[in-house]
């Protein structure tokens, strides 16, 4: 902590290094690159994600450490997307020369916090100067070929399962940005929707349930990284099928439906993104099993339609008027005789 | 070419992306990644790297297609550097709004061209808005346990090989940025000279090479991205021995010695850096049939020794009274009774 009062340019590239390579596994760390073994017949995955301060994250909602955090999260999202055990990281930063060590220090700490909670080493990386600080990383997964988990396998007729909660996420973020709003939340609810946004958590753990349903299973799939209603047209763009979702069945935070008027409660569940969990298409007799697997957090609140279109429908299994599209029509969403709003 | 006009702001993330993705390998990305294989007993390597605007590139001296050439070739060579063949790139770009999109289709021509050179595919990426060009690449490679390339594995009495000419980037580099100097090149010295800066070419080519000499050796090496005394030095630290170099074997690019006094040249050829080159550290007779097969721009420079110095001699065998080191003392050099400076 010596460091910690010192500018990045003040320490020097080797000084730097040295605090950085301080959280890396010296095993896998070769010389110019990092070597890695791939267990046999497994493919290897690998997925890609840069954050800029300023756009991704900026000081007043997030801590260097809650920065780290969410950047390793995000990456390692992307292998649970996509059927994928991690195999490592590698993290690439640009740093201004203003920037107090004691920052690079604290966000080494929040991806190594990350890492250990999965298991997952730092395998290398790369520091520069520059004007802007971003973090580029580049995560590395392996999965067996009939595990992966894609978008355009999804088939007439599977359940669709969503993990988690939705809006989590962006409700923490407006409470940050506002700590006035949300007076109707416990402090406890305050507190969990907070940590959805610092500390969101990959979904890494549903992937041994999701095997243990059944060896050849034909999943389709992805996380919510952009929203819930995002992954859902995805995934029925990628399949070229459509929906049905059921509001009523969609696990919606606490505190969520005394606070929030309906509009903005269910922009933020389809719309707020960043909430990292799984949306899976399965066979419904399966996707029983695996929320029964999963618990309460975890639903089936629709099905695979052949028709291309997303419908909605209320508690009572009436549609209701507007679709959800990639183009994120349901902005404008606007629930008839369900909401309170003129 | 229809978007040449537009500026990165304009276009949108979407439109980009399909821009961006026409370059990519359609049968290996998947959806939130890549999907790969390591042949079976293989290793897989990793290396990452981040190119920042004004730090590592600027307008004045490379087009958008030598940036991408240049980036592309800077994370290949960390490939060939540790003996591995590449299985794919991912490039995570950071673009101002303001940035014409003929930029990124540029480098984008220019990284594909460097890949195709080498056969390698682009698997992935991620380009997000930010005040500052960032290019951060993660190069994926496999080799065989035995044919990792390490830079603790020289033993005393290893001969020291390195492939092409160095200097030549640095030269390019300040041809570049002022065309006066070098009056006394031809135009064809002058230009070859330009090239090493704009288009270096990694070593994956001498790869094979190895391979055919000993399916058993023991290979101490690395790349000189950051100069050929820096590879020394940091190969002499890493294995814990010294060296001898000889300053009239080291091959010197054509037009250098009537061009450059010789502290300039030794620099250039010493600390210039990003030639891309091998420096490679193997039994000598092993070597002497390596140099044989490579032809006359690669050569054997000295021999490792059980002295912690770098020791460097003149054509006729005496020692001179400069070292390298890794704190890069050369930079002072100046060769008693070689040089014409007082």
């Amino acid at each position: 902590m010596s460091d910690s009062g010192q500018l990045v340019g003040d320490l020097g590239e080797q000084h730097l290094l040295r605090m950085v390579q301080r959280f890396c596994s010296n095993t896998l760390i070769g010389d110019d690159g990092a070597i890695l073994s791939v267990s046999p017949g497994h493919l290897l995955v690998v997925t890609t994600d840069s954050f800029v301060d300023g756009v991704h994250f900026c000081d007043r909602t997030l801590s260097p450490f809650d920065v780290g955090w969410r950047v390793t999260a995000a990456n390692l999202s992307d292998l649970a997307a996509m059927g994928a055990n991690p195999l490592g990281i590698t993290v690439s930063l640009t740093l201004p020369n203003d920037l107090p060590s004691a920052w690079v220090q604290g966000l080494y700490e929040g991806i190594n916090a990350c890492l250990t909670q999965y298991d997952t080493p730092l395998i290398g990386g790369d520091l520069c100067g520059g004007s802007l600080v971003t973090v580029a990383i580049t995560a590395l997964g392996e999965t067996l070929p009939h595990r992966v988990i894609r978008r355009d396998f999804a088939q007439v007729g599977d359940a669709i399962v969503v993990t988690g909660y939705h809006g989590g996420s962006k409700a923490g973020l407006e409470l940050l940005l506002d700590p006035q709003r949300g007076e109707v939340l416990t402090p406890r609810q305050r507190q969990r929707l907070i940590n959805c946004h610092q500390h969101p958590r990959p979904r890494l753990d549903v992937l041994p349930e999701l095997w243990k349903l059944d060896e050849s299973l034909h999943l389709a799939g992805m996380d919510s990284s952009d929203g819930l209603g995002d992954a859902i047209a995805q995934i029925c763009r990628a399949s070229q099928v459509g929906a049905v979702i059921n509001l009523a069945r969609i696990p919606i935070p606490p505190g969520f439906s005394h606070w929030l008027e309906p509009e903005t409660l269910w922009d933020w569940v389809f719309y707020g993104g960043e909430d990292f969990e799984l949306v899976l298409c399965l066979a419904p007799a399966l996707a029983r099993s695996l929320v029964a697997n999963l618990g309460p957090r975890a639903a089936i609140i629709g099905q695979i339609t052949a028709s291309p279109r997303i419908l909605l429908q209320d508690a009572q299994g009436h549609i209701l008027p507007q679709t959800l599209s990639l183009e994120r029509s349901f902005q404008h969403y606007a629930p008839q005789g369900t909401g309170n709003r003129e």
